[in-house]
């Protein structure tokens, strides 16, 4: 199977460059019945699109999703969903300078190592442009994912750089997410990460962050062990994001420390005591909350000079140009979000397969 | 597609449960002319299987495996590879004290949950007793990349509990994973380590690990974008593994507090100055050494009693009888290689399919 | 998987309804390098379009086709192509006449069973329409075998109704495909059985086709036993054309009345002394050219009334109004040529990736 | 994905040369909670096992399979099943003469191609053999297909050269498949082709065969087009068994023939009032018995001699020694009930995903 699609029962394929025509996305195997329309993807893809902020990048793009099939009367039919982003922001623009260029960071290098040559014009295909597809298609996973179960997505920014905030500290609250541009769950670290960023960007440089995920409602039985495991799927969606380094689940790397009657999850008739699992026991949800973190590695596009190799081996300085978000984990929120929808979209179709429910 | 299978091209599909007659694995997809015999898999599995220590459960397996097919004259034919072993330490137990128990942070809640009822015998389909085949499948990969490219794997326990060693420190040798029975790449911290395991064994405790891969020899142009990444593959494979809840590439969770600057891997005529990617750059092999981590929970099978209910949501008191590993991770080494080895394979014959090298 | 992509390597999704805003596919997998520009697909394309003559439907389509992604420079990238038609000839019309009528010999009865309703305007899915993006992405694949092996498509209608041509008739000519509208390798057949499509469609009638495939420079080799043969794979891609109701390779049917002696093609050294097994054997392409049939039923929209019932079982009469193919294997040719040429294109790369051939 | 695996979420995958150790197969996404024991297996291998009457090899093989896992307490637990037959029959034979030869009719000539190299013994995985596996996982599919929705499979050689029974004929019934050797629906017809295979095989020949199937009780809506149609995937199964050389639905290549207003099947408020299309519409099940017909070649392995090639390109005469069966097709009727019932079964499966029915 090629890579440019993902699930195996709510299944979605890609397609589209940074700087092409259009960008698209087929959504397979999506039920019958659903009610979708335009608007119900566009709130999602509003929130991932650049230009929102002063952190992110200056590139203008409407992001405006076309539904071209599988919707007839207000509902899905139980056929392929087609969907259209045309690129409007096409400014025509001189590569010259780097169209020959491996950009450290970037992956110019291996996408012509891979392919023998590359769209060079925004980082083709490589360009965290192909996101948007990303969330549009999790947002209908979303959509029916509320409907069926009532599962809801927490997601936000909890490290910046030096500025992070813990999950138990009195100063975490998710609804702050939606107050502040850096989807930060809390206003006095946002500030902070905020003054940080302004600095960054004089500076010219850039950031990585941390993005935790909490999902509410996902039923217990989701998973196809022993590969196919409900973690598993999470940590090659997650990792499959642009610029993502590492996946846990629930207490993650911090378990490499942990006793075993410390990490184990006592049950009581009244449920589970506590959560170090994040929701997957054996590689099944297990009806808690499920709990993921990701890292995003800072924007490899900066303005200080940075030393690489040309197509021709010969040493070169690279600047880039136009101004870049100083920190892609900001704008990964919705990505994670609908990424973890698709997974968990495809798992209780396949587990519906196996039992009916 | 259910989820007893790994890999697109180089496909692995296994069976068996802890207390079954016997495990197997379908290699399907092994290109022809591999020289191959069961030796080139025994040591592997030999390195995996229980009762090499007094760190590994009791439990005496020959994990004798045989080719049931696939190979002629000592070389593969390009037809599908049978695999099997047999259990031969099903020693007649009685189950009765933990057949309708939920031990915690095991899988038999979740197993009934989504299958309503389970084989109770030994955690049956969820054992680690499964990567036996995983390590199987690996071997063979291990064999047709050295042959191919002369990759090599090394991997090793970096941390166990407060014991942990750094990479840059003067103390870590590869080497050294073969000197001891914890696997780890430090002769002075495995002691430590060691010291550290026997006390808690008396305490009837368990403690998790990280364990770190590093990967040489892959070539540049592995993986297929935007979904199929070499990384989200590697992810998924990793995080597949019994109790493992974490998984980075290159500087993993640290990219979080990374400038942009500081992170991304310059190039000179001579080859990329630095890894902080771990070898993998827009989900595509750069050819730099593949580095990644893991993190695997405490065992969850410990002589402290713990507090959970039975099938019928009554409160039990669970005692896990029997000598148990008190770490993990420790077995993991050979199947966090065996499952890199299984991305590798897979994605090498996918960029062949594409380019035909 | 959900059933609109078709192939494992060369791999096409499609979507889109026959009165939706467009038909769309993705082809994810077509190897770097190759030239391509819309005019390649639109030649094709328009073979198979309607309203090119009396015996195809008056629907006015421009099928025009637009590249929206995975080509740069002329040449693919790699990366996945997005292909749109836009439909432009959507009367609106009237449907409350047949949207709860299960139209005989149409998939209305049994979309309804499926999905709980369906898009009821000109068929939706089940519509004839979809086939383009078939020929579409056939296209491609047949530019890419043309390319590499020197592969031709030879297809044409062998039989409409009473009217057939034998494959060692001295009438029969590949070359008079291009020179009659109904695509038949016979000049004087071709007239005849237009005469008798003049006669049917007098009487509000349709008849069926049989359409003979022969596929030359085909390498010895593809397929892949024991499931995905290439006799099997292309049995599949040529029983998903709409309205095909059997496929044979080779002798076909024939064979059941054969001798092995008969039978069996003999070889000497300047290569196999006949050809009754169509170019495969055990599942494998043998170098011979490959031969197929199929067979279409008749177009089951005519205006000759006809028994059914509505949603609510109630009995009612079916007349169709409006101009439709009398024979829809006519335009099935380009669909036969395009669905061989994916199922090549595909085994080929899989291929490649066992042997890097 | 390699070759060797069938089925999307009823997923079997098969492994077993003729002469190796053993024949397997796994079985993935079989429900949980099905009864299941080695004796449901059984009974259809044994009607597929050699040596059961004088027109079939004479080659001894017990055919006993063993359940290695996934079914605990008599019933599957959901995880994969593990199947083995060990081959007992594998006399030591000298292959010195047929080594490097190319069996006219064989797969010989293209595994060489493909592979580079081939197990000579008995055909290696080109044999027949393999098919045990299609049977021993056909039943399982069968017996749960069975419990859920009272499906039966009728199927029956109803040609054999120039002997032949009618659908409609007054001989025709069902039940006299287990009441001769041949397996066909008619006691006069079995004995006059009984007879003729008698000379036959004097003659050192053989001769093709048309198996009919019938299958009752498949629920309307299986089937997943555009691609993944019902009829297209069991013309897929139906083709990818050994010596297959065509497949029909319904009134198959006689449609060709037909008129619409004969063709299509009406309906009244009792239901369809004729089946010509055999069961699909669409490419979806209609609820009506499934009608399929597919032909088999003439056994390639005859006394009489052959003129052939062999790796060196040198000419040759090739005489197959020992008792074969002088018509496959008898032998494939179970087989063809196999192939069918995984069809229903994955596409069951794939339906109860989408609506959970």
């Amino acid at each position: 199977m090629p890579g440019n699609s993902f699930g195996e029962l709510f299944r979605v394929t890609t397609f589209g460059e940074s700087h092409g025509p259009a960008l698209g996305a087929i959504i397979d195997g999506c039920p019958p019945g659903l009610e979708l329309s335009e608007t119900d993807l566009q709130y999602e893809l509003d929130r991932r699109k650049p230009g929102q902020s002063r952190y992110t990048t200056a590139r203008r793009e409407a992001d405006q999703v076309r539904i071209l099939s599988g919707v007839f009367e207000g509902r899905t039919t139980g056929t392929p969903i087609g969907l259209m982003i045309e690129n409007t922001d096409q400014r025509s623009k001189d590569y010259s300078t780097i169209k020959d260029l491996y950009r450290p960071g970037h992956a110019d290098f291996t996408y012509d190592k891979k392919y023998g040559f590359r769209d060079y014009r925004g980082g083709g295909r490589s360009s965290a442009r192909e996101t948007a597809m990303r969330v549009a298609a999790g947002a209908i996973a979303r959509k029916l994912l509320k409907e069926q179960f009532g599962i809801e997505f927490f997601a936000g920014v909890t490290q910046i750089g030096p500025h992070s905030v813990a999950r138990d500290s009195a100063d975490f609250a998710w609804p702050q997410v939606h107050e502040n541009p850096l989807f930060m769950p809390s206003a006095t670290v946002a500030e902070a990460a905020g003054e940080y960023l302004k600095d960054l960007l004089k500076q010219g440089d850039s950031v990585g962050a941390r993005v935790r995920l909490e999902v509410t409602g996902v039923p217990a039985g989701l998973g196809e062990p022993v590969f196919d495991r409900f973690d598993a799927d999470l940590a090659k969606a997650l990792m499959s994001i642009n610029a993502v380094k590492a996946v846990s689940i629930g207490d993650g790397f911090a378990v490499a420390g942990q006793l075993g009657s410390e990490h184990r999850d006592e049950i009581s008739p009244d449920g589970f005591l506590s959560n170090h699992a994040g929701g997957v026991l054996g590689g099944i949800s297990s009806g808690q909350t499920v709990i993921a973190e990701v890292a995003f590695k800072p924007t490899s596009s900066i303005t200080k000079p940075g030393q690489t190799i040309d197509r021709f081996n010969q040493p070169q300085t690279v600047v880039t140009r136009g101004r870049h978000d100083p920190c892609v984990g900001i704008r990964g929120v919705p990505i994670v979000e609908a990424m973890a929808a698709l997974v968990i979209a495809d798992h209780w179709l396949r587990q519906r397969a196996q039992n009916g429910k």
